[in-house]
């Protein structure tokens, strides 16, 4: 791509402006449509992505890509069919645009509606996941948004041909192909042109690394959403109940430990230490999580056999996205907060406690997207949540705070009706 | 300030969101008396905020400030009565804190609520006006936020003693005088600093010129809102009632030109050009506006005898803030369309039609914050829209569009409450 990125992106984005009109004028039905048409197309399509998909995984073989990368960016055929069934559970939700969010008439008569509308042109800026591809654009169309997908160069060959199925489900329709357009990725200019076509460009969503997500967030003079970061805690206290602590606890780290919405940190009231974490401690172990301790923790484990390492300043606010978890006895819920304040990414904190009081204390301490009361950290989620679908997590405080759904991807425009008012 | 404007910003949000506890953990009647106490010691310190304004006025004439700066920079009596008066107006409006803006029990028993809770630690970056040292911070305050107020060096006694008369008031409550920090302004380095204070800053809103709302968008890791650069048209349809158009065009440009929601271009339909601008033209020029114009509509002006110049092309993309307008002649509604979307800044467009066909064909091809139908494109505003307060615009799309009050002001986190459950 070289020099020319920023033409190249510009012109993309200008395709996909014009496009995007059709996507407006389009009624909601021509919308479900277009989603059911490129399912229809994914599943027909099955040999053609399997055959791009396996040069991609052929290359990261070549350049012994590590396993868990190579998993990402496997595509199979029950993982097309998840893809497909995806556009369809989308297209079956409610339509995010046009509805009306605050109406009401002033004493001069002017009449004020607001009303939801989408953003426009969605930059997506993500790593080797091609489910990514279909996911966001599925989301996207049906918000009304038109798609700047730059997706990783290793997945280059799987996303040019999830593009060309999509685009060939929206050729069949009334809605313009040029809604969805793949940003080369041949080199990272592409990815710096995206986040300075500013005008060009309504809003750019990293999904990825944290590095990723630093990238865009801190290079961008569009505006951007930082998604999910997660240094997530569990505070068991004083008055928990310990039975449910501990599935919750468990569930929080080992469930889908690669998360952002998994715990990395336990923290543990002294008044139950001596009780719980015996068996906490025991669980972990059996379940295979390396465990980082402060020194009181260590001596209880020292006292029943288990193996620990005593942790780092830096271990406290590591996101490990593996199984490795750091854990603390606080002398109280006050400390507990203090601690999370300290090292805490704001994604998700979890207490579980038995006390009505100190849940709402809890949570008025707390900064952050999401507070499970007796419950795991997993459930941050999109899906869980009800939203039918999510296009990430948000981990920052401006537009959306959480999982991004449907009607995260639309902005708001005010009509203002008078009869010749003035300003007075 | 100089090398350690970093740890000096750092230490002022550090102490602002200690401080900010005290806000959260008040009641809604504390922020209210909060307000009032200011209020009165805004009223009874009159002399002390004079002197401190008049050494700044003292110096802006040795420096030959611009009369209209001047005009922003001067505190007299009544301003000083009418930053308490809105103080006394906010403090009687709804709390935007605690609300449940949705609220379900999932199948499995969770129970979510989303409810909106203040940013945390907001700073303004703004220019000569101190009034804007009052009415940002009182605003951030009823919202539950500490501010972080850099203002014009021009204005550093005025804002220092506003600051100080602020945080006198708050002496006199349970709430910190650390929710409010002022932000020194010897040089350039504490603006960078405040922007680049992530993690210790939630959000930062510019208030001033295209310039210095360029400078903090494009300059800061910390999120921020656009706020207004406004080039906002007046089309006058086909379907247009004639009589109150005109009204409408001189209210939207001549009102108040300095502001961002007047009107910087007229777009006249063909089919009403020539019984329209004769009137239109001969208005705007008694109301001393200078008169760009394209080859058309000089004609009709020459044939009337009114001096007009021809638009250069930069012209159609300029806020002028101040008695100028462009006039372009367009054949129909799409093509008014097309020019606000070439030249526009998503703002405020309005639309003269007596056709609802029309009105809605111009509200879905608009891309901005507000559309006005039949009226005045001046209304764009969080007071005449019934907010009660405003502390900006906001021209982009995240977050917030259009005016910005309270309730803008805040975020939101989920509170997700279980028994026990755990993801399967």
């Amino acid at each position: 791509m070289g020099m020319d990125a920023t033409a190249v992106v510009a012109e993309l984005a200008d395709k996909a402006r014009l496009a995007a009109r059709t996507l407006i004028a389009a009624t909601n039905k021509d919308r479900t449509e277009v989603l059911n048409r490129i399912a229809e197309e994914l599943q027909s399509s099955e040999i053609e992505i399997l055959a791009a998909n396996s040069e991609d995984m052929a290359r990261a073989k070549e350049e012994a890509m590590a396993e868990s990368m190579q998993d990402r960016l496997l595509l199979t055929s029950s993982r097309i069919s998840d893809m497909a069934a995806g556009a369809i559970q989308v297209s079956k939700l409610e339509s995010p645009l046009g509805k009306t969010l605050r109406e009401n008439t002033l004493p001069n008569g002017l009449h004020l509606k607001q009303i939801s509308v989408p953003f426009g042109v969605v930059g997506m800026v993500y790593e080797a996941r091609p489910n990514v591809t279909v996911d966001a654009a599925i989301i996207l169309l049906m918000s009304g948004n038109a798609a700047l997908l730059r997706g990783s160069s290793s997945a280059a060959k799987s996303n040019e041909v999830l593009v060309k199925v999509m685009r060939r489900a929206l050729a069949k329709t009334d809605i313009s192909p040029d809604v969805i357009q793949l940003v080369p990725s041949d080199d990272r200019s592409s990815v710096t042109a995206l986040l300075h076509a500013r005008g060009k460009v309504d809003l750019v969503i990293p999904r990825g690394s944290a590095a990723l997500i630093r990238t865009v967030v801190d290079g961008s003079t569009v505006p951007t959403i930082e998604t999910g970061a997660g240094v997530c805690h569990v505070y068991i206290d004083v008055e928990a109940d310990l039975e449910k602590a501990l599935p919750i606890l468990l569930n929080s780290k080992t469930h889908r430990p690669s998360v952002c919405n998994a715990a990395e940190t336990l923290l543990v009231h002294e008044a139950v230490a001596a009780k719980f974490l015996p068996i906490a401690l025991a669980a972990l172990r059996d379940a295979k999580v390396k465990l980082n301790v402060d020194e009181e923790v260590a001596k209880i484990a020292g006292a029943n056999q288990i193996t620990v390492n005593l942790a780092s300043e830096a271990n406290w606010s590591t996101e490990y996205n593996s199984l490795e978890i750091n854990v603390a006895i606080v002398p109280n819920l006050l400390a507990a907060s203090d601690h999370i304040a300290k090292y805490g990414t704001k994604h998700t904190e979890a207490i579980v406690t038995q006390s009505q009081e100190n849940a709402a204390k809890f949570i008025a301490l707390s900064d952050c997207a999401a507070v499970m009361v007796n419950t795991s950290t997993r459930f941050t989620d999109g899906e869980q949540m009800g939203f039918g679908a999510e296009i990430g997590i948000s981990n920052q405080k401006l537009h959306a705070r959480g999982p991004m759904g449907l009607e995260q991807m639309t902005t708001t425009t005010w009509i203002v009706t008078g009869s010749g008012q003035i300003r007075a």
